[in-house]
């Protein structure tokens, strides 16, 4: 018998008919003796109907309003999910966030959990219920309604198994597990049937969405188990653990990639302290988030030549802050390009092959693709080309590396 | 400066656009230097379109969870309300029942107020804050949410009223106050200005359905001064208050009436103590509401006649029973009619005034009525006639009274 947290999303209880299909599922694994503990988001479209209203009253809504407001979508589905439960002859009950005190800092729209009283669950699973809570919202100090930001549901079901310790938390969702990469781009993409959470961080944070990231960090720290698997298909899923677990380590476990990027680069700055802070400042004072930074000496020793990343979407304003930063710190040229990609191989394996760069680089090369930047982690390697070379690029790679062929063992 | 609690229902904040004006109004209220307490229902529609959604996945859907679904209904309410507010200037905050602690007894669907701390709501009034509060819901003492049934957020205004001893309850309705009687039936009905809470009690439990009838008996015990005005218009609405306020006694305050009734009769039951228990025991346990009861010494003196009223929807099963009843008791008949209503005549002033039921009589003869049954109160004198005679009694009593008329001061 284990203890089992599982979190559906918005797609998977975005009906009646699949609310009574998830339920139905929910009541076999407790049938099997386990005890069953589910996190729900709001039905799919909830959350988007309230924003609506919300912004058809304020333009910009009172971010501890709009808590309240958004919250009511889980609290919709808890009720109608435990009633699905007990209509099939299996005990529930459900919880607020607040209910089960999920406590968070106070920043609305954006919380970060702090802590949760498990005991009431505890309770409830003692006596053969099923509990069933709503992710995605929790409660201040002050006993103010707080959201966690879209996608919170994950990291309230981690934070949820963390408190429980739980055998496993099980996240739902329209995949059925992690990939070698995006199959919409590689046919040939296999699934993965473990990874660890630093190389899961690493696809995630790299565009590959299956998971909250915040999720996978909390999973990480808190050591909780975390299976990525299917709401709609029978499987076994992707199995996200401690590096040790994993047995047979590959060097590389997959190629993510991000389309939506953009590079600006600065030309002939003084090469003098502090010169970074002046030309990112004004960026990130503009809550633009930068990604990629590469700062090169320029040929005649003086000056530097500095590039970076962000998002395709902020572009056209990091493009103007950066010309007027070059007016003040003279610079001789600004450069820009917002089409480009990136990809990156990830792999704890990397840590201990040198050879993978090098490797990584010549499967490019031999494709003619040229590489315009380069940065390195200690498990993940990342290029960034010209938009047009992104499929070829990445099934280049994924062939390079034999991340093809059945699903490994 | 006063500290005004007022109600708004479903209908006053039915859309976006009578939310914002209502949130216009509460801002004048408040900006003539009144500390303001708004409580709001579900906006119209909601709360049935939660309940199709409960009973589509349970077609008795668990009490606890019905009330997680419901209480969103007002929970969304608050939270635009709270930003229609803010987006004209006025600074506000919402609070569900929960997080105000409208503490409740446990029962589900139909919980009973056991306290309020209002000590939150304080605090936010004297730094100049409009406290919005969803009506209807409450919370139990393990933390459950709680509903209060149909129109409980006018028991919710009361209570929470009471708890700030403030120095007027409103009530915001689709109707301007508490009429002489139903001007649907006679035209000239008048507004009347101040009425008593023993006087409204009556006037509600008799189908003058502008309160429910919970928040009349709490605003009596608890000695709030309440107003029922219109949402939609100008007006002083009524204000019902205790009897020795009210300076200038009509001995009529009202009519009023019900068209729900049927009543059934028993002849000829052997008069033994315990009789009207073996009658009426049996239609109690079958949860069917009896109105007024009538028992008459039967012309032999040996037996009694015994007759009740109760609702129309119950007619069929209440004779069916009494039938049952008849046969076991050895009675001689049974007799039934469903197309009877009730008229009442409510009004303090009726306690020292003997000749009123002759005037009620005579004013009825004169048209022809004939009285079918009668029953009093201290306040209230009611006669069971045939359905036809409704409106033709009503205007009667209605000119025998001096209803009619300009408001009164």
């Amino acid at each position: 018998m284990a203890l089992i947290v599982q979190k559906y999303g918005g797609t998977s209880v975005g009906s009646i008919d699949r609310i009574k299909a998830v339920a139905a599922k929910v009541k076999s694994w407790s049938e099997r003796g386990h005890q069953l503990v589910v996190v729900v988001s709001a039905m799919s479209g909830e959350t988007d109907r309230l924003i609506a209203l919300a912004k058809s009253i304020q333009p910009r809504p009172s971010p501890r309003e709009l808590d309240v407001l958004l919250a009511t979508g889980e609290q919709v589905t808890i009720a109608l999910f435990s009633m699905a439960l007990e209509d099939a002859g299996c005990q529930a009950r459900s919880y607020t966030g607040s209910q089960v005190h999920i406590l968070t800092d106070s920043a609305h729209n954006k919380a970060r959990i702090r802590d949760i009283d498990a005991a009431r669950v505890r309770a409830d699973l003692e006596v053969g219920r099923v509990v069933v809570i709503a992710g995605f919202q929790g409660v201040d100090e002050q006993g103010n309604i707080t959201t966690l930001g879209r996608g919170g549901s994950d990291t309230s079901a981690v934070a949820m198994a963390a408190a429980l310790k739980a055998d496993e938390c099980q996240i739902y969702t329209d995949v059925d597990g992690v990939y070698t990469t995006d199959p919409r781009v590689e046919p040939r993409a296999r699934r993965l049937d473990r990874i660890t959470f630093e190389e899961m961080l690493e696809m995630a944070s790299l565009g590959s969405k299956v998971l909250q990231i915040r999720s996978v960090e909390f999973a990480g720290k808190y050591k909780v188990p975390l299976r990525v698997l299917s709401s709609f298909e029978e499987g076994e899923g992707t199995l996200i653990s401690l590096e040790e677990e994993i047995v047979e380590q590959a060097k590389i476990s997959g190629i993510a990639f991000n389309r939506d990027e953009a590079k600006l680069t600065i030309l002939g700055v003084p090469d003098q302290p502090g010169v970074a802070h002046k030309i990112l400042g004004p960026i990130s004072d503009a809550n633009i988030e930068v990604d990629m930074i590469i700062q090169n000496i320029a040929a005649d020793e003086k000056t530097t030549d500095f590039t970076f990343t962000v998002n395709r979407n902020d572009y056209p304003r990091a493009m103007e802050m950066l010309r007027s930063t070059a007016e003040t710190l003279s610079a001789k040229q600004v450069l820009g390009d917002n089409r480009i990609v990136k990809i990156s191989l990830v792999g704890v394996g990397m840590r201990s092959h040198a050879g993978i760069a090098s490797t990584m680089f010549g499967a490019l090369a031999k494709e003619g693709i040229n590489i315009r930047m380069i940065s390195t982690s200690e498990i993940k390697i990342s290029v960034v080309v010209d938009e047009k070379y992104l499929e070829l690029g990445v099934r280049a790679l994924h062939e390079a590396f034999g991340l093809a062929g059945e699903t490994a063992a």
